[in-house]
């Protein structure tokens, strides 16, 4: 069977834009943001800072899939509002999670659609995202294995979407001493099977700031087209995943030290 | 905090009804029928022969979750149309999947809806079900914690909707022996943190025909509140999921030790 | 190939005899006692009880595989001293663990060497112990399948000792609620695959005092052939391994439920 | 409780002296050579060609950990000797497997000890090498905590030898595309935890040889102090693990890449 994720009957690299920006084919592409959109003034502040550093996409969580329904679930649509004012403010393209099909009206105007891990086999949503035109972010599931991760995209990549970026975001395993464990042979594996780009989220794979810089930069080598890492104006009041998420100064700081080993790798930031 | 599925706070038991059947506090209770509903004809002999075999609630899938976009995907509402005139003829409730919240209105006379296990997650449809008051049988995702399986059960429940049955099905590990590793302990642990009755799936989880009746006769004894088998007319004909199916033969057979095993446990089948 | 762990070639059952004591083949043996062997007088009183409430072979570490080189490591030949002495004062045949080949010759009086889940590929350990004719109850590893739960049988079988039971004591996997994820599906497929006993430890699978009655029950219904039980007079002060420990009313309380299933499932206790 | 391995009572980094070699605190090292010695020009030859490549120390196994009682199990003592001899004659210090602590002796010219990971918990081996003062080379079990590799690293340690390495090799996970997953978060943990240097053996981790060069690169990347990296003259003939070995060609090829990747990260190839 060929399958359209496939290298084997496709062209070797996808080039998927976003307004001006270019993912995959040689392109490095760092997406920053908070996990979740707080207030207006927050976004415009991140924004400024992480776009600044050099990131090209921002991120924000509106719609929250947290384990308890008691715990803090996301602004939703007030949310997506924020991050919209703040895209067309800071001339910058945004990406956030959808939870479910009815919400794509409300999407309109965002620049990635994010299939998160918990959705990664919710297959009417894959679907539907493929009926869209818009680019999109799937996250691997934390138990899906990197075939089934490459059947989702085929799922999108079948209603006609083909602009589908993989994200492998760690897997869950016996080991307790990060979150969750990054499979960075996934994306070598990945960048063999297909043809899409594949990015690396090293903030939710380890659960822990301190893991985010040496993570990134094992990422880049091990031959990622981009990262996507979780940034706050001040982490220990996030309300959500602060212990993960980077201050704006270490974010500068990281992609400093981003930018030339994106270099050294003969890749375009 | 005091969780509305918590042992502590509540009754010890919850029984739920489903009309005139009991299922949880001291009530066996198997659900049977194919993965997939495939005609009109099948169903009625199934259904006849598991009902007369012991079974109360028949099962039968219109919407498949499948990895591949390639594979059979269920006769869809078609499927719905059957089980329904299944239900009627025979006199026995039906259970079947929902894949989306956007499907409820398909299930109204369906008497016990599920929600999978790449679903269980699914927070969004969690809170629609919560809203409805039908039985729904929650399975556990095959990377998920007990914990996080109870917190999704707490979605529902914290909707309104406490008719709530539990399925462990089995979880990932490296083990490829069987498709799954049942996990039995998840069920005991359960039974102390939970007043919600505890179904186990030894089909799904195992993956294998002849593990079936001993893993059905292992959560039995264990502590489960009932089971659900998958069972074909003709299994080696079957659509999907044959490998694993028994025959109705072959559960004639189990049930009948299924029976003197509930009463040695003094339970009520 | 034709392996002499395999069913295929050989009779559909073997039994290992020790003393007057049968193993495999339809009789059921409980093996109960310490984790770790603390004093003449403890071994002495354990004994005494388990022997009454019906286990047939004795336990107690001597040498303990601790992951802390400060942690309590046994009291080591002192410890088989008190074994010995227990043993035929009381006339209750005892199991104990292997830490190396160059111990063999302290085990000249121990009844069944245990070959723990942290060696189960220490090939030169088992090699050894295959050029004994002792029993050799062989506990899976935490990362290990069943096949090479099997190929490790086969280490000890090839080398002469056909004398092997296999023991399922929970693999790692990443649900914390239980120390382990206790696989009885392996017992299942053991049964399928080899004609070699095949036990389970529930003390060691869970980690916790109350999993231990319903795990039991389980293996009974399963098809184990054993089980290996952590009894102490004192839990709560145990030098190691207490919370998992059963304090000998709990042992004796089970053992009365034990009896039953075992009769029920046609077995000999 | 202050650990001897912890970095918060110590030097920050621990420099080993094998020969004229450092290891740790700034030097990156390369270990290379085949899975099993075969012949004593094999050994000359790949000695040759690694050296010369730019590995500082040579590996090639002598007793080889197999599933199976009938796979080839190395050459043992005869592999020593060549081991020693192409010692000798190439001027480059070895690593060989040690399989029990009765070995040591026939280990006086070996350079360093290998502990493997199926024997990273055998306890009485670790406290063996730990009476010696050459330095360890100790692998990650496969269901190995990163506190546990710490804690058998504190058991060498605690006997005397401070001349301890720590390699990441990969964990059993669910996923099959990779034999093992390669945990890299556990290198930045370690390098966190630790003074010992870590090194990383992307082939076995991998199982698969186009996989060796991408997590080499990631490895140094996220830190680790060296690499482990089978090789053999001709993989498709060898005796075990040739799917995974890299030609001496290849080997050559990747080493040139190392070296970039080394002086950017400002490390001492």
């Amino acid at each position: 069977m060929k399958f359209i994720h496939s290298r084997e009957n496709n062209a070797p690299y996808t080039v998927i834009n976003v307004g001006d920006i270019k993912i995959g084919g040689g392109n490095f592409t760092v997406i920053s943001g908070p996990c979740s959109i707080e207030t207006r003034e927050q976004m415009n502040l991140i924004a400024k800072s992480v776009k600044k550093s050099g990131a090209k996409i921002l991120r924000g969580g509106a719609f929250k899939p947290r384990t308890s329904p008691y715990s803090f679930q996301g602004l939703g649509e007030e949310a997506l509002l924020f991050l919209i004012e703040t895209k067309e403010r800071c001339n910058i393209p945004v990406i956030t999670e959808i939870m479910n099909q009815t919400q794509l009206n409300l999407f309109d105007k965002v620049d990635i659609i994010q299939v998160g891990a918990r959705n990664m086999q919710n297959f009417d949503l894959l679907k539907a995202v493929g009926k869209t035109n818009k680019p999109v972010l799937l996250k691997r599931g934390m138990a899906n294995t990197i075939e089934e991760l490459l059947m989702s995209a085929e799922y999108i990549m079948s209603e006609g979407n083909k602009n589908v970026i993989l994200c492998e975001r760690g897997i869950r395993t016996f080991e307790k001493a990060s979150r969750n464990t990054l499979d960075l042979s996934a994306v070598a594996i990945l960048k063999e099977k297909t043809h899409l780009p594949v990015f690396v989220d090293p903030s939710h794979a380890s659960g822990i700031n301190f893991l985010v810089a040496p993570l990134s930069k094992a990422a880049i080598a091990v031959g990622a087209d981009g990262l996507m890492i979780e940034t706050h104006n001040n982490p220990q009041a996030a309300l959500c995943d602060g212990e993960q998420s980077l201050d704006l100064n270490e974010f500068e700081e990281l992609m400093k030290d981003v930018k030339k080993r994106v270099e050294f790798e003969g890749m375009i930031l």
